[in-house]
């Protein structure tokens, strides 16, 4: 075994990889929340009853706009979450670190396209579909690989 | 205190049990996604104008099967993530290991039952409140456990 | 840079900062559970027919007082979730641990309020807004931090 991964260190590249693309998701995933606001205003359609007083516009919880940003950012917590939860215990796997940066790198790319076309423009499926299989299959490959290195 | 725990090492036996019961919890998580697709071309109820054009379906937000799965897969997100960040944490309170191991593989059957009685078969209550109650419980312990041993 | 993180160990004050306040945001987010389940029996709002037929009450999907409580449970996930794993990232660039510290407090506290202000007593805006707005600002720091170390 890579004597790197007798503990968690910065010498190890797969956790500077690791590292580097959680920065990268977190701020993608903030920007779902600043889309949400920006359809809440266009479309007049706010959360709350003391958002509605403040703005002086109106409570909706049925806009599609609104509701299909949300439905990005619920599938980001449902994919980017677990992909940054499993592949920390997919570093103790000692990957080859080539392949595991190649790894984040797809499964980053795979979900800023996920919310181009599912947020951004909306783009006919299997579009968005795609986009979240390879990165559903990312994630299904690196908790199968830590399941098997330590059962 | 366990010279293991000076740092974060696979020779720690809880650190590589937290491990495989990340990729079991990542593994049950992902089969979320796969019940909400089932039930939503079971009951002909997708979420989003492309996907009805795509399938030839029809758009609905408020199957009673469906929403189950989606409920599900919440309290997932809820309880799941919560366990993984907080037994993460946990782990360096140096607890025995036998014990933690088995915090650890009770919650994981607890949170494999909470989708069998919610999501699989419909079970009458309390069965569903009963697991939940037990994933619940062994993460507020170590939760309380990890705020003792730092505060 | 520091010694103490050439490894994660119990030595580096940041981390065992980082230990000790996931701890009191976890217990925090669990508190969201029970006020979401008073919620549902004050306004006889339960979310499925096996908990309407155990508790002798009614479904209801739509009630503004369960739906509010959700909705902080929610936040909670997008913001502290992401804040539990930004901020575990950010420990590797090395901050000044008394400033690491204060950021960790100001988000802790950020989020009790805006627990407070939206779901214990309804507070007019903007008071949700700002407390929203301090762990936003505090995550997207520590994410660009992270970002600039490890490019």
């Amino acid at each position: 075994m890579d004597p790197h991964l007798k503990s968690l260190i910065l010498e190890n590249p797969v956790f500077r990889s690791y590292l580097f693309y959680s920065s990268i998701l977190a701020l993608k995933m903030m920007l779902m929340t600043l889309l949400t606001i920006r359809q809440r205003l266009l479309n007049n359609a706010l959360v709350s009853q003391e958002d509605a007083a403040f703005l002086g516009g109106t409570v909706c919880w049925t806009n599609e706009k609104v509701e299909r940003v949300r439905r990005g950012h619920r599938n980001d917590m449902e994919s980017i979450y677990l992909f940054l939860l499993v592949a920390f215990a997919y570093i103790w796997t000692d990957p080859e670190p080539v392949w595991a940066d190649y790894l984040f790198l797809t499964f980053t790319i795979a979900r800023i396209l996920h919310t181009v076309v599912y947020n951004v423009i909306v783009v006919p499926q299997p579009a968005r579909g795609l986009a979240w299989l390879v990165g559903y299959l990312i994630t299904g490959y690196m908790a199968i690989k830590t399941y098997t290195a330590f059962k």
